[in-house]
């Protein structure tokens, strides 16, 4: 018998579990917070805009069989709606490169929707965003946009 | 006198005038469209995130003093709910490097909330996207999330 999905009461309730299946490297607690929805996009930093349940899977798939992510949020800017919430974040993220352990910085959009089961996720947009709140000092991203 | 902020209908009315602004270079356009909220968050590709109207301004009067963007946006995907709407986004943006013209893909995530003149600009999530629509190649996007 197919466990049945969690109810989640709020946008944090989600969230919080998000983080937390990354940490514990666990895929089937990931993809039970995401939406049933075929219009679900995630957004991995440096990564092409993934869009559906398969692609999505695929891809933590993917990361989750390289382990457990270190990874902690903070910094939360939260607006929400009665069937829409969006939260910015700050996520730090540990990684071991060849040079030993280094601390990577991202921005991540997270937007959740409130479904029959509660809430769920529906945007993950992480991207690398600097080591701190302040205007970009490099011309190259003001080149950009 | 002060001109009024412009009456903008739906979230795809302040989306259209965004990146309209962007490749026409008005600054004044561009920061009529945001929230009158201490809260709006800019991430431009690469750069860090950016809280509060002053440094949204500051960061779109650097960027555009080096005049218009060429960009163009595509394959938008909405979620609207009654008083919040998000749209993720593909951006087109030519860029005039040292290797003469270059073509950047980004995706953004853009929310728009409902105030009391209408629609405007909450966040404004910009990051290089890579080429496609395709799981990352890269093992470094992968290590990170």
């Amino acid at each position: 018998m197919m466990p049945m999905p969690p109810l989640l009461s709020s946008a944090d309730a989600v969230e919080d579990a998000f983080y937390d299946a990354m940490r514990r490297g666990d895929l089937t607690a990931m993809m039970a917070l995401w939406a049933d929805d075929e219009e679900v996009v995630c957004i991995h930093p440096g990564g092409p805009r993934l869009v559906g349940l398969d692609a999505v899977r695929a891809s933590w798939e993917s990361i989750l069989s390289g382990g457990p992510v270190d990874i902690q949020s903070s910094e939360v800017r939260a607006i929400s709606g009665a069937m829409l919430c969006v939260h910015s974040v700050i996520e730090t993220i540990q990684v071991q490169g060849r040079r030993g352990s280094e601390t990577v910085r991202c921005a991540a959009t997270n937007v959740y929707v409130k479904g029959p089961r509660g809430w769920r996720l529906l945007i993950h947009h992480a991207a690398p965003a600097g080591a701190s709140e302040s205007p970009p000092a490099a011309p190259s991203g003001a080149m950009l946009h």
